[in-house]
């Protein structure tokens, strides 16, 4: 299993640190905001005596109440249609190794979650990248190119929504063109909505479960783990209305006994978190990809899209090489004794030479730190000695 | 995957108590002992604002932790040497996964746990069984019989020390031949030591960690589940000396970002569980398991060794299919309207026609209820329609 760009820049950034230089990361997906206090209540208001396995499928309670969340956002779900994980990336596995034998075939636009690598390594199965560009935003990529590259092991397509690395959010229109394609060529869609709640200027998020008549071939992945920044509690789920392919992932997920028993707890208790909570975080959000990616435009040589999710965008800068950049950025350069630590994007892309000047930033800091992080890209910009203008 | 024979009785068992009768579950590796008092108040006092990833590998101040809990058992490692898993179960997964290539072999004593072969599939490896007999306890089999089975696919031997399903301690002489075995043919020995804590009779354990000569062929798996009684907070690891080993384990263990982490704040909290406690749970479970092995060596045409740890035995009755009449129990049968639901061995032998007149009996119930039990077994076995006495 390869090692990830952003995991061989880690000893660079121990370094700048031990250097004394203040190092902004925007490379990680760890938002910064608290977890509600409800879930962390019902943690410390534990009162079992015994720490015991839950169902393999979840604790019934939390899944009768998850369904109920999804009920409320238009996803006509019940308990039986759920199978919670270790965060998304066991539900993701699980949803990998139920509908695909090893060589057969997921296609992903990419950039893409690196981690889908790893998973599909896991499953043994092989991924088929389809580029997006960045001159569109990231929009979903012309059908045509998902039919040149489906062939007989093509099982399924998954997308990411809103995206992760990108933040694009697809609209409803791009969501029918994938439901057409699924029904032609009978595929599963998988759709990875683990960012669901972070959606910017009024837009409004379309889930895979929304669409008719494909009903079987759908699989909704998530998480509570960016939903209430509870990345550690290790919960997510698939859910599908495909009861066969939920009692072949019920036998994988009883293979690992259980899902993490306290996480399920807060998870469970979160869904009780206030709406108030998800207007300030939204708020928060909102005014941090301003923020991004309004000074990113005001770089010389710079772009960046303005996306309407998650919380990441993927920039493109004057650059020669973003992996040498992003190492350049820790090991040799300092703006008033601070640096930033960013993502290369070549690791969000499949295709070899892909994303060469392109990064991700993750607006996981508040915004003042967010602007005096996009002075100091600013004026690594302007020295870097690999800059292309 | 095949659905374990336990799974298949479990509607049965619903349908009884539906029926109003009173069923003993002898058949699941949950205990009823409480989980040590401090680990369950870590929790409880959790004081963060964010429950955050952890370190792919595990929480450091925990692993550290960790590492002294091991030298104080004689087994000399230090942080690095380990990695946390979400349970013993993802710490085999990475075991087999970073030692093993599609088609590769494991080689395993039988009766054995039945979760293996899932984490086999999962991996895409072969699980090669080799027979233990009842007669000897279910002693190490003969080296000769292993080295029957050792193919140019062989990478590793797994065992259970103490066993589940069959509650055998390996002694240090069989750990010895399995030492030379291991350097012999260049082999990992993977030892599963989830239940090192329970070993009866003066009984002490020995661990593949103090074998010499092998250090970097071995890999040890634990769990703090059965230890603590918390088989709900998904806490396990994978150990090892290999440093080249651990690299490749890491990057399967980032692919999932990390293990849960209200988890690893109780297993952490649990090291400093009292010596008392242990001394109190011990002398609870050998009480019940003589309490099962008497009352069963009594019973007319039944056999079961008296074996010094784990808390299960597999036990022979006279009986003509053990599937058959676990099902019977649940379906046809009471007494003082009560039935038992007790494990098939079938289901831990990769042989087939093997285990058929065996069932594992967990003791994971108290004595009075463990008396009770062996009434309405013995009860049973008088009327049972397929009794072969």
């Amino acid at each position: 299993m390869p090692e990830s760009p952003i995991r061989k820049l880690v000893p660079y950034a121990d370094a700048a640190k031990k250097r004394g230089v203040k190092v902004y990361h925007l490379n990680i997906g760890q938002p910064d905001i608290h977890t509600p206090e409800v879930a962390l209540e019902a943690v410390r208001n534990f009162q079992g005596k015994v720490v015991e396995y839950s169902h393999s499928a979840g604790i019934p309670s939390y899944r009768a109440k998850l369904a109920s969340y999804y009920t409320k956002h238009g996803i006509n779900i019940t308990a039986d249609d759920i199978i919670v994980g270790a965060g998304a990336s066991e539900a993701i596995l699980f949803a990998f190794q139920s509908i695909m034998d090893p060589d057969d075939e997921v296609i992903i636009p990419e950039p893409f979650y690196a981690n889908y690598n790893g998973f599909a390594i896991n499953a043994g199965i092989k991924v088929k990248p389809i580029v997006s560009s960045i001159e569109s935003g990231f929009a979903l990529p012309p059908i045509a190119d998902f039919e040149k590259s489906i062939t007989p092991h093509t099982k399924a397509i998954l997308i990411c929504n809103p995206n992760n690395p990108t933040g694009y959010l697809y609209s409803p229109e791009e969501l029918e063109t994938l439901r057409q394609l699924v029904l032609k060529y009978d595929l599963y869609l998988i759709a990875d909505e683990v960012y669901r709640e972070f959606c910017y200027d009024g837009s409004v998020h379309s889930s895979c479960m929304h669409l008719k008549g494909i009903e079987n071939n759908v699989i909704l992945i998530d998480s509570v783990s960016k939903r209430y920044s509870a990345c550690g509690v290790r919960v997510g789920c698939m859910i599908s209305k495909n009861k066969e392919l939920m009692r072949t992932a019920l036998k994988f997920a009883q293979a690992r006994l259980s899902p993490p028993s306290f996480g399920q707890i807060a998870a469970e208790a979160a869904i009780d978190t206030p709406d108030s909570y998800f207007v300030e975080v939204l708020n928060e959000y909102h005014q941090r990809r301003n923020v991004v990616v309004e000074r990113i435009n005001q770089m010389k040589g710079a772009f960046c899209p303005k996306p309407k999710g998650a919380f990441y965008v993927v920039a493109r800068l004057p650059i020669d090489d973003s992996d040498k950049f992003c190492q350049w950025l820790l090991e040799d350069f300092q703006f008033e004794n601070q640096t930033v630590m960013l993502a290369p994007a070549s690791g969000f892309y499949s295709s070899p030479e892909k994303g060469k000047d392109e990064v991700r930033i993750s607006y996981v800091l508040n915004v003042n730190d967010l602007e005096q992080s996009m002075k100091v890209l600013e004026e690594a910009l302007k020295v870097y000695p690999g800059r292309t203008i």
